[in-house]
């Protein structure tokens, strides 16, 4: 983010620096028009579950990121689904993302206009996708139980796919996709959510750490064999791994109350 | 809210609707132009620290929403400071408390602009106050050791003020007003934050419950002897209240632990 221009009315010793800049990127992702004004507020919603696991990337998380990379090296076919928020804060990660494990990527948005769409599309060929599915009329196929926009896919993406990896995704959606029989990969910081809940693999991780972690994974683990892979997916279990993230938070608010700590969000 | 037209694409048995409709509110002020975009991410960051506290008046909510009734009851030049997210969600109530305890009424913006200013001042009009401080040339006081914008307020506000009533507001300025000598009484859903530290009176509550509660509190308590009043106000402690808020949060996730439970946010 150094050199950024945006980041220049940010003083370089704010302590709320990183978040201000990540925040900074989905306002711009708004002004441009292919963030929704709901996803800024689901991003406040973020920040504050950020808030309460550290901001970093809490075990349980590196644990699911690495599941989710061996979901993902082993499907027949992978989709990484992108909507605003996404493309706003990592649309370079995804993109390497999406090489590394040889997934599609598909725009997939809750609130979906022909616009947004294509903005987003955009934004992935100009930051070096080659193939962006989910546009306009490719977005033909239905996922069953879901109404209106809500439920259009591509046919060649996520309504084929084995493995989906949905960031910031409702819950809805997702439960429809486990019902489809796919294995769905989700990032949501809130440990509690349906999603979550829903989720074959969650993790519960910024997007703006979970992906990058995930491109080191995917390096690691190209060259693993595909056995190693099925029993590192297989031994995991998501439910146990949520608990040890509310568990995480639980014992964090006790130290924070022991401590006296003050945990500030910037408004500036 | 029963009849209002924009809560007509909300299912009426919709599990979020109540939050869902709180949050229209709220885009409904940022398409008119009083809420600041941040403001909308503020809001998703309430909306989880609601959830933790299970979007109800937890005990130590009521206590100090009780405690700082009695303070502004007491007070010699009483002050509601309201800004563009206060404006949208509680402006009639806003108006109500401030009748019952004989408070001024002043716009107090973050990012102030004449625009959102009058715009503000507007709905407070609109929605019956008689008077609004803090308006253009009326803001022409300033705080100590704030810089710009942020430090002009009100002469006949909150600068004489003795008690503020300050529902939003952010950890500079709460610090500062205290600095000033005043009792401030923050509204903030966030335990650990500055404002929550630096406020003499800590209401951890959505405002879209404290106010009202609060109006009831004077009704109840208009009548009590001052010797009363004065005596609520000596036995609070703030920091043992926001330590309750923390334990109540800590203890409400070992038992959605427990329980398994899900929280959801809803998108739709």
């Amino acid at each position: 983010m150094i050199g950024d221009p945006r980041a220049s009315w940010v003083p370089p010793n704010h302590p709320r620096r990183e978040s201000l800049l990540i925040r900074e990127r989905l306002v711009d992702g708004f002004k441009e028009g292919y963030v929704a004004t709901q996803g800024l507020i689901a991003h406040g919603r973020g920040e504050c579950f950020d808030y309460l696991i550290g901001e970093s990337s809490i075990p349980p998380a590196l644990t699911a990121e690495r599941v989710a990379v061996a979901a993902l090296l082993i499907a027949k076919h992978p989709v990484i689904s992108v909507n605003g928020n996404t493309a706003a804060l990592v649309p370079r990660q995804v993109i390497e993302l999406a090489k590394l494990v040889n997934a599609k990527l598909e725009v997939n948005l809750f609130y979906r206009t022909r616009e947004r769409e294509e903005l987003i599309a955009r934004v992935l060929r100009e930051n070096g996708a080659e193939e962006v599915l989910g546009v306009g009329d490719d977005a033909s196929c239905t996922i069953p139980e879901l109404f209106s926009e809500r439920r259009r896919v591509s046919c060649r993406g996520i309504y084929i796919a084995d493995v989906v990896l949905v960031p910031l995704e409702d819950g809805d959606r997702t439960e429809a996709l486990r019902r489809m029989g796919k294995i769905v990969i989700a990032i949501d910081l809130n440990p509690l959510s349906r999603t979550s809940r829903a989720a074959s693999i969650t993790i519960v991780d910024n997007v703006v750490r979970a992906i990058p972690n995930m491109i080191k994974f995917a390096e690691e683990m190209r060259g693993m064999p595909r056995d190693e892979l099925i029993r590192i997916v297989r031994n995991f279990n998501n439910e146990e791994n949520l608990r040890s993230v509310i568990m995480f938070i639980r014992d964090r608010l006790s130290e924070l109350v022991s401590k006296g700590i003050t945990l500030e969000f910037s408004k500036s």
